[in-house]
């Protein structure tokens, strides 16, 4: 999410190959300067397609291939070098085996000195779209489940931790309907204004006490509120129950 | 769903191919004989192969071709005549175009004399699978979106008018989030133990009070709710605004 406060990022760390296959490794890359550039990855889809993408530009930067992460001037450049880096790793690996489906996406988003803070979504084909403010957010992966909840109550003027609980609710959301995406979830908090220091990030796993507590009042809520919801006035005669 | 006190059946009437042709289609069909016998169809899918599918079994009616929906026993045979003549339509159509994708989806539920209410749903190869206790609810079509909520409310036990107060719950949530699902929405209330009579129906289009009523305490209620979730305690400094 880009909103009037900053960025948030969130993902969670499930990957399966088949329902017997099921493994966790974080989808969250850093590329950080502080002071002059933090830059954040996510990613979905094919595990070893984006494995290779997140190397191949860390090999970039370690052996100082330019572009890099760590010499592009701006959040276009280095969402173009990620959209043509992934591009080159599906083409690659289709070549060998047209039939699989080696598809990845990745959300690149944070600031580099002399921009305002950004984020886009890159697409396997390798282009990518850009967020605004009246589209604050975007989703990669099993995204449905978890999409209303941010239809109903995101904004580009709500604080970051509100935009944190709407993260945590839609996670928990998906959890619940959705075996493959599982805890722990990833979240990164970068604050406009703060010079591009070092974010805050956080594990949120299962014994998370704050964790507990809201997806607790969430439920809960939800269950009043739906409890409290006026009855049908269509029906010729109400169910005998509810007389 | 099939529930405790009976079963509740709803559908959107949106169908698109391609977003500059949208209509509004039914897929909501009945085969009734009020005092013996209550089945309701919903379809999803290619709107051809589920038309064609509800109109052989009209004809198959028509000229009293058993087995067929009024002859029929128990609604097992019920979803196995739907389940036969849906994978016969699809099979003749993918034999004149392998690459286009004919696939649909259908719900069968009811009651036929003798037996309790039923509900089954059935695959594009015609197989099916039946509801019970522990899963009382099915649902086909653009899915994900509202399928949160009945994970987190519905239950067997709960009335059946609160069931309706989550279906359409549910449907409010997928048409804000995506545009193949639309207004009118069609429900359909089949109380258990009045007899096998007529069940109750209601349209519910854009103006209706009771749907503008249930939306608008939802949203604001969820809104609500959501703004009194406690922030988070990981942070090390919080955000500015939340000091």
């Amino acid at each position: 999410m880009r909103l009037r406060e900053g960025m948030l990022f969130a993902s969670d760390t499930r990957t399966n190959a088949g329902i017997d296959h099921i493994s966790i490794f974080s989808k969250m890359h850093r590329f950080a300067r502080p002071g002059e550039r933090q830059i954040v990855l996510l990613n979905s889809g094919n595990l070893a397609t984006t494995q290779q993408v997140v190397n191949r530009l860390r090999q970039d930067v370690v052996q100082n291939r330019e572009p890099h992460l760590y010499s592009v001037t701006s959040l276009f450049e280095a969402a173009e070098l990620v959209g043509d880096t992934l591009r080159s790793v599906i083409e690659k690996a289709q070549q060998g085996s047209p039939s699989t489906d080696f598809a990845g996406n990745f959300l690149i988003g944070g600031q580099i000195k002399g921009e305002e803070p950004r984020l886009f979504m890159i697409y396997p084909e390798g282009n990518f779209i850009e967020a605004t403010k009246e589209t604050p957010f975007f989703q990669i992966g099993e995204s449905k489940y978890g999409k209303p909840i941010f239809d109903r109550v995101l904004d580009f003027n709500i604080p970051l931790d509100e935009a944190l609980r709407c993260a945590l609710i839609s996670f928990d959301s998906t959890m619940r309907s959705n075996l493959s995406v599982g805890l722990p979830v990833d979240v990164l908090k970068l604050e406009a204004g703060f010079g591009l220091q070092e974010p805050q990030i956080h594990r949120v796993n299962e014994t998370d006490p704050y964790w507990m507590n809201l997806r607790k009042q969430w439920g809960e809520g939800l269950r009043q509120l739906f409890g409290e919801l006026p009855k049908p006035t269509w029906w010729k005669h109400p169910s005998p129950e509810n007389e």
